[in-house]
């Protein structure tokens, strides 16, 4: 259960939260850009107290025996803190979503209709150790008119506490709410479930974090934008281009193993196998990937492993690929249909109608025709800065960007009609 | 907790849903009408057999003492078959949005990225007594190429397993999967538990029905499509036009108090009240609307009651008003923040500033200047059939059609590309 007391500190913040949404939501876009040019000064003029606070973070990091991976994912510097105020002008120059009225139309009853782009209202997140998504999201929420409630994790409490300072004294100094930014002033646990609860207060809640932090959020009453795991595949068609075919399966695994847009397992049209294995494979060893597959890819690669059923179903994040060689088309979509987790799925074919049929058939965030996994990324689609990349379907569907960061209402301009 | 049997069979279901998903996912459109005109003409050809499941309903029905206003919903006739069937056509006769591709873009690296409209998968739908939402909503759900899976109130049990059988068979008789409309084969509580936790097979849930169905969906993982309760208001601004503003108060509250888009709170400013209540209160009186208001309200029209704390807050679906002298319009906005459930809410006034701030400042489904609150449909909006109102901010606000019953993915067209 919720202990009473966290949760009534959660729910004191998320109410000014809301009374700070209901301003924000109504600022000009000259408001809102002075006040992230304002955080982009601040947190460069305030670069030693955030250093300071950081530092604090990291000695106790380290006093807690941290791998040397998450205290470098906790590290601040100064070439850090300068990407941090880089990374907020580049949200001020995005196009300001809200207020766009659009599909305006007359109706026979003389109503004219539309639908008029809102802020969501409050937003939660809930991260883990990295410091800088403390300034990345909520620079971009408050950039679409919303509230941020801020819920980090432990390892950062003192450098996260900091950069909220900053973000809600330039808000107050740009004479917005000082409120719209706020970290949640505890990091017990019992708080992430209280902000999972408070469906009359906050509008949805972004998790970024692993399972633990997925099953600390079951039950939330509050919607969520989840990121789930990326286990990618590339098909390699019957009527593959052999050069392109190799760089785009070296591409999706190699360029950077660790992110949920690689690739993970590979299939193989059985009829092209002969000819684009070896050689792909000789190039993904040379690079250290480690290979597992079924006999027919022991037998063209050596020194592959024997993949099991449980490697079809895991997300390696790591230099390790599981290959697969299908007997047709049907196999490929049926593979992926059954162990990935519709998250960046591509084929790479020169048929005109095979790519069509994939595009159609193959349900996933995003399904490349030709092209690496890897430009599943909100800059890469041309989405500006992006708060993740949902795996989920209703709302937000891959890459998310400004845009999914609000919401519609209809407006109704009458001239007394009634019905 | 659930129980094992009924969980087990209704996975059994969703399973055979998400197969027939597929398959219904890469209908084409003549595919998908030639279907609908077949239940079309199956409801209309197999009327004795609706008849006869339904008189059972009756029979039962009665028995159990159901109110003659359930029993009406409940009751199935030559007419509302026809009726029935007549939907099945108006939901033939709109566009399929799957499979539109919009905002296809080269990016600066070759590839080009768009967004495929495609279906969102299995479609549950848990409803109350009414049997004619098995065909409607079932229309719907199909032409934008989602499988169906039904759980119908007991009351309703044999009239919905006669007509999804039809349902199912017209399906199979056009080629398309049987199993894209199904019925859950029991009533049993539990049936509502277990679907609300098939994640990983039902992709969301629509629930019809009133506050013990929403407190048996608490803790549901199914994301939900909640139609939330109106608690409508109209506010007569200071600069409005008083035949206007008498017009579409009366009906917003007569036309059809018992639905939810109808208004429940009446708002008028200070300085027009003397001019507008008397006449106003005057006509509703005689329309049989009692009325509840503060000292003024109750100066201004003899016969009004005094308005409590919980008038505001109701939802009475029924000829009764509260209504409310402010003194501002901010004081109006207020009251409307405080107690309004972001549902429909209505502006009168010829004050094109004021008539802007209240589209900016009121944060609802739907937004009115000068239109009766009444309009908020799906048909009045021009959205064609509707599968309900949402009041939620996620994926669908306000009248639900065809579009909200679907999600998009990006598409990528690469011609070797990588990152």
């Amino acid at each position: 259960m919720v202990s009473r007391e966290v949760y009534d500190l959660v729910r004191e913040c998320a109410e000014r939260s809301k009374a700070a949404a209901r301003k924000l939501a109504i600022a000009s876009e000259t408001a809102k850009n002075a006040a992230l040019e304002r955080i982009a000064e601040s947190l460069l003029a305030r670069q030693a107290e955030i250093l300071a606070a950081n530092s604090i973070d990291m000695e106790n990091g380290r006093a807690k025996g941290l791998s040397s991976a998450l205290l470098d994912r906790l590290l601040l510097t100064p070439e850090r803190i300068a990407a941090m105020a880089e990374g907020v002008r580049e949200v001020m120059a995005l196009p300001d979503p809200v207020g766009e009225i659009t599909e305006l139309k007359p109706r026979p009853s003389g109503i004219k209709v539309g639908k008029m782009r809102v802020p969501l209202g409050v937003i939660g997140i809930i991260y883990e150790a990295r410091p800088n998504v403390t300034v990345d999201a909520a620079a971009l929420c408050l950039k679409a008119g919303n509230s941020v409630l801020l819920r980090g994790g432990s390892e950062a409490f003192n450098s996260n506490t900091k950069l909220a300072q900053i973000l809600s004294e330039a808000l107050m100094a740009a004479g917005l709410p000082n409120d719209a930014v706020q970290l949640i002033p505890t990091t017990d646990r019992a708080s992430i479930k209280a902000m999972a609860t408070l469906d009359d207060l906050i509008d949805v809640l972004i998790a970024r974090g692993g399972e633990s932090l997925m099953s600390a959020l079951a039950g939330a009453t509050v919607p969520l934008f989840k990121h789930g795991k990326g286990i990618c595949h590339t098909y390699i068609d019957l009527d593959a281009d052999l050069a392109k075919a190799i760089e785009i399966a070296f591409n999706a695994k190699v360029s950077r193993p660790g992110v949920c847009n690689a690739m993970e397992t590979l299939l193989v049209h059985r009829e092209i196998a002969p000819r684009v294995l070896p050689e792909l494979g000789r190039r993904l060893q040379e690079a250290g990937v480690e290979l597992v597959g079924d006999e027919t890819v022991q037998q063209l690669i050596p020194g592959t492993g024997a993949a099991t059923e449980e490697d079809w179903a895991t997300e390696y994040l790591a230099l390790k690929l599981a290959i697969r060689v299908v007997d047709s088309f049907a196999e490929a979509v049926e593979h992926i249909q059954r162990y990935g987790s519709q998250h960046s799925e591509a084929i790479v074919t020169e048929n005109y109608a095979t790519a069509l049929r994939f595009l159609e058939q193959v349900d996933a965030a995003a399904v490349f025709v030709n092209a690496s996994t890897r430009f599943n990324d909100g800059g890469q689609f041309g989405l500006g800065a992006e708060i993740g990349i949902s795996t989920q379907k209703l709302h937000a569907r891959g890459p998310m960007g400004i845009r999914e960061l609000t919401t519609t209402k209809f407006v109704v301009f009458g001239n007394g009609e009634v019905r």
